[in-house]
């Protein structure tokens, strides 16, 4: 737990064969992605051409009634929750979108960044396009309206564009009115797999959605791959994809934002992280009586490091389980602060203890500052902090929220001055160039650019 | 994680000498107690003889806004967190209650249950009484305004019921017109103690809410004893006190319904549960490569069983953090089902692996059943499950909502019948005899009536 | 439309014999009544001993919903509209009450006011009684529940205080576990009337409430009457009763509360308030073009008016129809008024014309005003103010909320003044003397205290 | 009160020069012509070319509160107030909408019908244009930023495609960044006309508004007039107007939609429906003893007809002022229904009465044969029913949303026939070809089509 960084989206969809219930089914998907996304969800499906659409912004379980999502039939799903990169919070901007082109109704969900979004927007504009969202998923809409009257068929106006114009990560599902449509970006920067409920079909952000509704993981898309699943079954079109090798799954996914249950290109996430925990014990070794989390976005690295280092895994820090997003933020002048309401220190653990606290990030470090002191409040001896990401000084022009670099600690302090503001005893980071230790089963390249500054595109 | 017991409501109280926000103070204390009642939140402030009360069914977060919060102005505050045992929904049910007598408005709210309940209620319908709720505190109330009469203060009001009519298990809070009063039962059966916030006083169900509101612990108030403060300071009526070895503390409390990181007279919450891991490590000893924990209910004791034993402790399970109160249950029908909702197996970590599983209680053992089921699915060798509670086959009448023998598992079933139908491959409960080993550090008695059906006052 | 007085709530009641929706025809028996409280509505229904109230702040078709309605099941329903004269707007003051005492669930709804209500409420805490609300139903139920205890029936329980506690005016209905009862005090200061629907029985506070639901007109309940309704069928108690000519029906019923359609003590309400009009054009005759009515509040006075005079009967001013209780007010530095929003000039009508404009009170004058400004701005030539009731100068202590007397006009001012500084060309009080003359049919003797200062009964 | 028709959109806007609250002068507005649509309000307001829209389902009053008019700031301001005559509910067809186009925001609502919108759509589809609403003012506005394009301005874009594109009944009212433009369709169909405040302008449907936000009346907008205010004044584009005699304002507007204190055209609503009272006492006298209105509906006709017969106006039917739109229906089961609920019979008035009944309309005839029965059943002698309004029988194609031709009484019978079947003594409706009778003072032509069949456009 510190100052979050904010995840970027999570897709669901879903055709029947079978006579499913769609829309609880994605339901449940989404839910199983809730870390994607908090500031909205929706779900459109598509009966018989008729598209029906729910969206808002909340929690998937605030705002899907079971009266809603009984009113959500179709044949066809497909879900969303969002997390805005830009604080937009119009729920305009909650996704699916649907349209109304020639052919019907179009409902499209992305998750992704487009870096030419200004370009493709003011060229639409020259045409006498009119717009109704801030919304990258609205520009997509626009081209796909339009290449589809030049290829005479959405999947290969989708194509074209693809090619053509879309430039950046993306991964998307849509409904056009008669077929189900998936698809990456040719870089296969963000993820999404395909899996199977007897001759249903369904597709996610991460494997974790597929097993909450028990679906049989299938195979991951291809980067630059386009499946389309419609009455006569499923197809793809691969005119986009590339050598998978050349591809740049975000790594960051493993690292941070996918749930440690999924498993991305092969690789299991919760694995990574407990490699994490092995690295940071081999690179920076301490003397210590035992090895804790902050909860819970350090358990799986700490894990790790208890296993490797042998020191004992401790619970040295509580958790507030009621801890929503609404909860009165404490003012200034009050007793307690944001974090204590969160987190509170067990002290029989740690009282005269060398303690290993384990994160998985440090952004402004005020947090990782405040359960420090707290720690030593009530007793620790000494607080090795030790954080299983490398230190991200670089932008992310795909998607992930990184403060600006102003904000970053590691941008403007060394190692040593971060360690001294946290009041640590030690400190210490993930090292970047052991970074392929962490994903070993990858079956597929990578993009490390908020680490390293390299990129897979170029960037407007 | 199982089907869950309902923990008996908590208990905040504050009076303020120092000028802060008595009602901001009471919520977060309320938020930290939160596992202790799900159902309502109240608080009561009296500001110079005006009450004001906001309750309301929902989460402590869910009722209170910034809004309101600051609609509640008062130098003395109470609040309150209810789970309603009989499953009572009626917000005027909800505490605390506010009633006017002879001399002004009287707020009060209690945890426990009065065993002469029944007997109390017909006593005063005689006397031409009426009543709003089906509610103990109102019964309470009652007694109240006319010992009151009767003797001439609150405080000697009270002092007399609990002599001569309250018999049962209670805590209680209450504000007359200028004072704040607390008091625990003559048995001690529920926890309620002291804490200090410069010259301020606060009293909470448990240490937990002092830490959050970063309030000095003081004392816990002895088993009969009513604390009472205004502006002349504190005191105390010590008419009701016995000797503190006779006192009965719900031994449940540090087993189940108190959060760790609290310490109940003088015992600390998580190291009572770690022992319980160990003394299970110590009973049911078993060549397993990995101790697991359901979350979240059976991590201190997997811990505890982790480090008695040298097996490493792992991450076999993966709870999903935003399952709230109120999202969609999966019919029958479903793909998917309320436990995959919320827990997901992390294949990686269980496949190939002889598991000790660890969970606090087993109640009607489905939960369990698809836990097990899951692991094996995921490729584990053999699940071995251990409760770190006894089993409970005797009902509690002293406030803890234990399902009917009918429904309780250990009622029907040997162990070895229930292993079976849970699909382990072993099954060990913590063994009754060794309880007084989870408490070394407890300095007062305790009940374990639910387990030995030894209670400390007789029943109706 | 004026400055509005306050009406004192209206009340309905049903014993079913008949197999009716009991909740649903209390809510359009209510609904017929709004016009006697806005404030607040609740139903309580009695289903074989078990009671279920729903009450909220709103208008009747905004407390209560098709699905609340749905589960208010009962062969018992009594229902209440409010308006609170002392301006609590705290839900819990709202009616029905529902308590329990010894025999069971009480239910209580009352129209009117105890005169001595802090003496009856002072006696009842020097016996310990505690108290929820402020209102006076409270204290009735008090009474009951001790009287009851000593009389051995709940009906001769209120005999009994009816006689020897109540004092004041109002009407009331109640149902205990197997009984609808239903009494006006003994100078009968309240309507309140039963009715028939097949074998089945209603009470309420206007005969218009009646027609609405097709029941039958039977009779009004005599002053000090008390009608009980159970299986047995029905029967009075008339200890209380005295000569109807002595009784004293709030003669403001006539000329301000009642709905037009109403009939009390024999006398059409409608009737009435045309007489108003025709003593109006003899007292004060004018030589005028028209005679028009401020909407809605004139219509019947200005009918009669127009009729006795032969001065035509025009429309001048049209109401907004959608004005609600709670449309934004216009601040003062606004272009518009609260009134213009309300009502319009049609200039069409009132252009070079000289115009008698009716109302049926003048309060604060401030509406009035602004009225006769408007339409000499639209070209009236002159205005001549009409009020159907005379001014009242003197507080009314049994529920009807006047203003205090430096609030009121006729208290402070000649009518010359009043009429110059509403700006009219001459202004005309329905003469106090000649009130007998407005309820020629009226069966009983009626309160003008409003008008005269003199009460049927002291005060405190 | 009949079977309602449903009026089609008020609207409302304003440009400020002087300092006011555009917002809450719109709402007021707004508020005054709430009869031309309650089904759903909306306003846009821009500040320095930042637009803020609030829209959503409800009556003005409900959608708008203070908190929401403060929030939006800015010097233009455009309202609408929407009934959809296709029973489309979707919020999202609420208006004004509001668009991103290459300049920046647009910001449309319209009041009227495109008799092409399907041709347009059509047309657009082919060049790839997608659509969120089903709503012809999205068709405008996508015309708009194509035609804005071809032009350079927005105003000449409009008054292109007002001449070359849009066929049918229309007036608008909209914002570009930095002008507000209003304009009525060249066969000037619907109405619109201009106000100041001060130095301020405003346009709104009716007159009504205007004096409700005490606007100065500056003229009509002319038919096909274009207004453009900004900040360097007012200035028009007349090149679609045409001769004013050809124009064809809509004739109900004075029969039934309009308010009776707004002037179209020249022509005071109030005195057209006098008038036709007057000619229906010409037409159809009777030997009556009153002459009575079904409140509200018929009021003006019926003072007009008793005016003109002689016969005294009088109240025989008494409404519920509390009726909302959401009140529970009463089920066919029920002892009351929806007519009773609203209107009970003053039964002082109509006992033994010859009674002149009128109304407005007469759609389906189910209400009007209640009234009838009611007032027979109060004990009226006979019942002769007037309606002020020719039968209509012909479609309108311009936004009027009458029923189809077998749900319309006066397509399907004889006027004997159905006042057989309402139960009245006689029937008497408006003759068709005295309508040029009833409004003698307008300006322009009219358009009679849904009594005539005769229509200003062809239409698809």
């Amino acid at each position: 737990m510190t100052d979050k960084l904010h995840e970027e989206c999570g897709l669901f969809a879903m055709f029947d064969n079978d006579g499913y219930d769609t829309a609880r089914i994605t339901y449940a998907g989404l839910f199983a992605m809730q870390h994607r996304g908090q500031q909205s969800a929706g779900i459109a499906v598509n009966n018989d051409r008729k598209v029906t659409l729910y969206k808002d912004n909340g929690l998937v379980h605030e705002v899907f009634s079971d009266e809603v999502i009984n009113s959500l039939k179709g044949r066809m799903a497909i879900g969303h929750v969002r997390y805005s990169a830009d604080g937009e919070q119009d729920v305009l901007n909650a996704q699916p979108l649907v349209s109304r082109y020639i052919k019907g109704p179009l409902a499209v969900a992305t998750n992704g960044t487009l870096t030419n979004y200004h370009e493709l927007k003011h060229q639409l504009e020259q045409e006498g396009a009119i717009f109704q969202t801030t919304n990258e998923t609205e520009i997509i809409m626009h081209l796909l309206a339009r290449a589809r009257m030049k290829t005479g068929r959405v999947e290969t106006g989708l194509a074209e564009i693809m090619k053509n114009q879309l430039r950046g990560a993306y991964a998307l599902v849509m409904m056009s009115p008669q077929k189900l449509i998936a698809c990456r970006d040719p870089k296969g920067m963000k993820p999404l797999c395909m899996g199977k409920i007897e001759n249903s079909y369904v597709f996610a952000s991460e494997t974790c959605a597929l097993d909450t509704v028990r679906a049989e993981f299938v195979r991951e898309l291809d980067p630059g791959e386009i499946v389309i699943v419609d009455v006569n079954g499923v197809r793809s079109i691969r005119d986009n994809c590339q050598d998978r090798k050349c591809s740049s799954m975000c790594v960051f996914e493993y690292l941070y934002f996918a749930r440690s249950d999924s498993i991305i290109e092969g690789m299991s996430v919760h694995k990574a992280r407990k490699l994490t925990g092995k690295i940071l014990s081999e690179t920076y070794p301490v003397d210590a009586d035992i090895v804790a989390a902050v909860p819970d976005s350090g358990v799986d690295a700490a894990i790790g490091y208890a296993e490797a280092s042998g020191i004992p895994y401790a619970k040295a820090l509580m958790i507030n389980r009621y801890v929503g997003r609404t909860f009165i933020q404490p003012t200034q002048e009050q007793r307690t602060t944001a974090v204590r309401l969160k987190i509170n220190v067990i002290r029989d653990t740690v009282k005269d203890k060398k303690i290993v606290l384990v994160d998985d990030s440090i952004v402004r470090g005020t947090t990782c500052a405040k359960l420090v002191a707290m720690l030593k409040e009530a007793g620790a001896k000494e607080v090795h902090m030790r954080i299983s990401a490398p230190p991200f000084i670089w932008p992310c022009y795909f998607g992930t929220d990184i403060p600006s670099r102003e904000h970053l600690m590691a941008c403007n302090y060394t190692v040593d001055e971060i360690c001294n503001m946290i009041g640590a005893d030690s400190l210490g980071f993930m090292p970047v160039e052991r970074l392929p230790e962490v994903v070993p089963d990858i079956n597929c390249g990578y993009c490390d650019g908020c680490f390293t500054g390299k990129y897979p595109y170029e960037h407007e």
